[in-house]
């Protein structure tokens, strides 16, 4: 613990501040009991809008310095009005975001010093299934490729391996890996 | 098809063209391969931007009408700047937005007139999963919870059928609750 409160930041990450927190959670593991949230409106069409504001977590509720609001659409060529990205398109940003905020914390852990990290995320859907044309496809991606680039003073091999230990750390992909349990409700009023 | 072609738009879906678009589709299953696209560039610590531009699909290359781009970030309690929702959230708002796309198209299939739609998703998850902290802990979400609020022209139970046939169509919700394969390499240079 005395040499990790002594490394400054690194990446823009707080290292001090990170190496506190894991200490923080280690001894006292309910505090990292999160509750993540979003609420959404639908406008017109497949033209519809989420709010993220709040969420709890270190043992409280909390509020984002801002409120975050995004659209959701479809294209023209899917009977929509490009409001906004698609859905789908969402979760790629999502596990990008995921991979890449791990991978500098993972550096800054390491003593690694980045430069670039940039990635391009591709998915390959097949909307027979979502149109109900096609009762073999599935709705969701068939598949999903990451592709890093990464920077910095280290060798390929321990570039690449931080992306390695991303990989096994990221929320985002484990869900979109494993799958969760989505509950769905209905109130009607 | 006589019957479709004449309906008029509802729910501002343009049903004319979604049923013009299946037919194309039934007719070439082909036009249905689509791929989504996103690209993120780290700034600093948990702090990076996507950018969503183009995709492929209905036979080729093809552009947003305009190109929308997205930070993500972790809040100071968890060692970021707030600059942007966490990407689990992202993930929340992608699940609400693709139920709520695909109930507006269903309802106007159905010729419901929606009057409202909103939904509240919320994801509990346990950070000792991806602070590496406890190996039981999955690093994603422990479950999801959606709850919808749909008003309109109909009885409730035709109301929630909406839903219900919205959760068995949607992409986002089967990615999210059944898993899709992801490959994530590496270029270093």
């Amino acid at each position: 613990m005395t040499t990790t409160k002594t490394r400054p930041p690194l990446n823009g990450v707080d290292t001090p501040t990170l190496f506190a927190t894991l200490d923080a959670v280690k001894a006292n593991p309910e505090l990292a009991k999160f509750q993540f949230r979003a609420t959404n409106q639908w406008i017109a069409g497949t033209h519809n809008r989420s709010t993220i504001a709040d969420f709890f977590g270190v043992g409280e509720e909390r509020a984002h310095e801002r409120t975050f609001v995004f659209d959701a659409d479809h294209p023209a060529v899917l009977v929509g009005r490009d409001n906004g990205p698609t859905p789908v398109e969402f979760v790629l940003h999502a596990l990008a975001a995921c991979l890449t905020s791990g991978l500098a914390n993972i550096a800054a852990a390491r003593k690694v010093t980045l430069t670039e990290v940039r990635s391009t995320v591709s998915g390959d859907i097949d909307l027979n299934g979502i149109l109900g044309l096609d009762p073999e496809v599935r709705n969701g991606y068939e598949g999903i490729r990451v592709v890093f680039h990464v920077d910095g003073d280290a060798q390929a091999e321990q570039l690449a391996a931080l992306v390695e230990q991303s990989r096994n750390r990221s929320a985002v992909f484990d869900v979109v890996t494993n799958g969760t349990h989505v509950s769905v409700d209905v109130a009607t009023a």
